[in-house]
């Protein structure tokens, strides 16, 4: 029986059938939407089901999931605050099942692409793992006892707000969430182009000034790393200061939860390859020895695919 | 059907007889133990064993708990490391469930108070909680999803050493686990006496040296904190720092975890409530605002009988 699943971001959604059995998608539809509004978004939603069900030659099925980058109050399906969407408090699965004519599961991005890469990836096997990604924000996604842990409503997983202490003599920085010194607010995507933007504007970075050739807006992580690479010591120092703070925050994830499996993923850990060995090779580190022995770090395996694909079985009740 | 249970530490090994149904004990036996040797200490809990089922009338069940103070390997029964006792590598299940001629289920020490404050304490009636405890060592025990959390390998809950940042200026502290910057290298009871020691060394808290009368051995938690509330500023600003690494430390597995309770336990935190309120307030400034709203922070209720209690029912399969 395929399984629907949607994968909701800031920029697009998509939805995908998923043969649940053998993992394969049987058909994926994509659509940007330039109205976040939710009317607009759960129109969107619809057309690209309908798209990617008729390609398939599916029926509607009498559930479905959805992947929501943002924070889900777990069964209620409410999308408590997605920053992406501008979205707070919207009751996504009421809205988005009464459009469909059938029931949804709302479940957080990271949630989605761990029970994605559970079933058919890099985390498959095992009964303990913790997805760790890095993208524009920062995310977790934990599996323990071989389920999905949302927490007591829906929120676990937001390993992109552990408090950390920034080096001395570095200011300590406000998250997009309104607190100070939260993790992605020095170790995400957005996060690390303000700061290189921020380094560019008071004259430091010149290897980066150089491959952006005034273009500040362009300062991506992918473009650090570049100019980390190419010998420019303020952005090494950067790839140095952000290997330490994801490989602690990483490491006492693995020191508290003790995984089997730790799966790092998202753009900018998997973009950045200088950046993931430095986040490594301090991760075990910094892991308790105990914790250490018995963990294999490897790559998300199913990349873009992981939450459309978690998403699915998680509204087929998988 | 009444459940055996072991509570093992560094310096005694308890027994008792637990009413899985009421939660009362029917008989309780302690012994300290001069020798340490896993033999000595196994012949110490077939004695303790034997008089607790004797003194509630009691006939030798099939199974039987114990929770020790350090690291086990989950279902194998080994101890991996138990430093108060000086063990490594022990297999207890296997020759304590010989001399008892029983089977042996063997936990972690917080993991069994985290399984006796889930039934009959703190922690009754959530699915989702976390244990954090300060003693003369830093430890959680960790409920998701209504299960204990253990980790692939038995090692989850270990939140003495994730890795903390010292204050800009402060030296980096070793572990009695051999690893830099562990949390409990800062904030342990051990760590705290130690700190307090180094501090009258060199001349520092002159309210706690006042109080102490030149016997440096008695730098305990309890007279630091003495010392903090009749103004030593030294003992103070070691009381903020020790509270804002320990809450800083409780709100990450908050907001990672997202339980309904936080339970706050062990000798240092409840000894101290100075300490402790320092704790509380960082740790609700700290977790993230969505994991904040739901969770209710509470003290550890059953006391010294949380591990005995705890360690009676995993023996018994609850």
């Amino acid at each position: 029986m395929p399984a629907l699943g949607l994968d909701l971001g800031g920029t697009s959604v998509r939805a995908a059938v998923l043969d649940p059995v053998s993992g394969a998608l049987l058909a994926s539809v994509r659509e940007q939407h330039a109205d976040r509004s939710p009317e607009a978004v759960v129109a969107a939603c619809v057309r690209v089901a309908g798209a990617a069900l008729a390609t398939a030659g599916c029926a509607l099925p009498a559930s479905a999931g959805i992947g929501v980058a943002g924070q889900c109050a777990g069964h209620s399906g409410l999308v408590v605050n997605a920053p992406n969407l501008g979205w707070r408090m919207v009751p996504l699965a009421e809205r988005l099942g009464r459009a469909l004519g059938l029931r949804v599961r709302v479940v957080n991005d990271l949630s989605a692409a761990a029970i994605g890469e559970h079933r058919f990836g890099a985390a498959r096997g095992v009964e303990d793992a913790v997805l760790f990604f890095v993208g524009s924000g920062v995310g977790a996604g934990l599996l323990i006892g071989g389920r999905l842990a949302e927490g007591s409503a829906g929120f676990a997983g937001e390993a992109g707000h552990v408090k950390v202490r920034p080096r001395p003599g570095a200011a300590e920085r406000r998250c997009g969430c309104g607190q100070l010194s939260c993790l992605e607010a020095y170790t995400g995507g957005h996060a690390l182009s303000a700061q290189a933007r921020e380094a560019l504007a008071a004259g430091r970075m010149p290897g980066l000034a150089a491959i952006l050739g005034g273009e500040l807006a362009r300062a991506t992580p992918s473009r650090i790393e570049q100019a980390a690479a190419g010998g420019d010591a303020d952005a090494a120092l950067l790839w140095e200061e952000t290997g330490e703070l994801l490989g602690d925050a990483a490491a006492n994830l693995v020191t508290v939860l003790n995984p089997a499996r730790l799966v790092l993923g998202g753009g900018v850990l998997l973009g950045c390859p200088l950046l993931r060995a430095r986040v490594e090779a301090r991760l075990l580190e910094r892991v308790s020895a105990s914790a250490g022995q018995v963990l294999a770090v490897v790559r998300a395996s199913l990349g873009d695919d992981a939450g459309v694909v978690g998403a699915a079985l998680a509204g087929a009740g998988g």
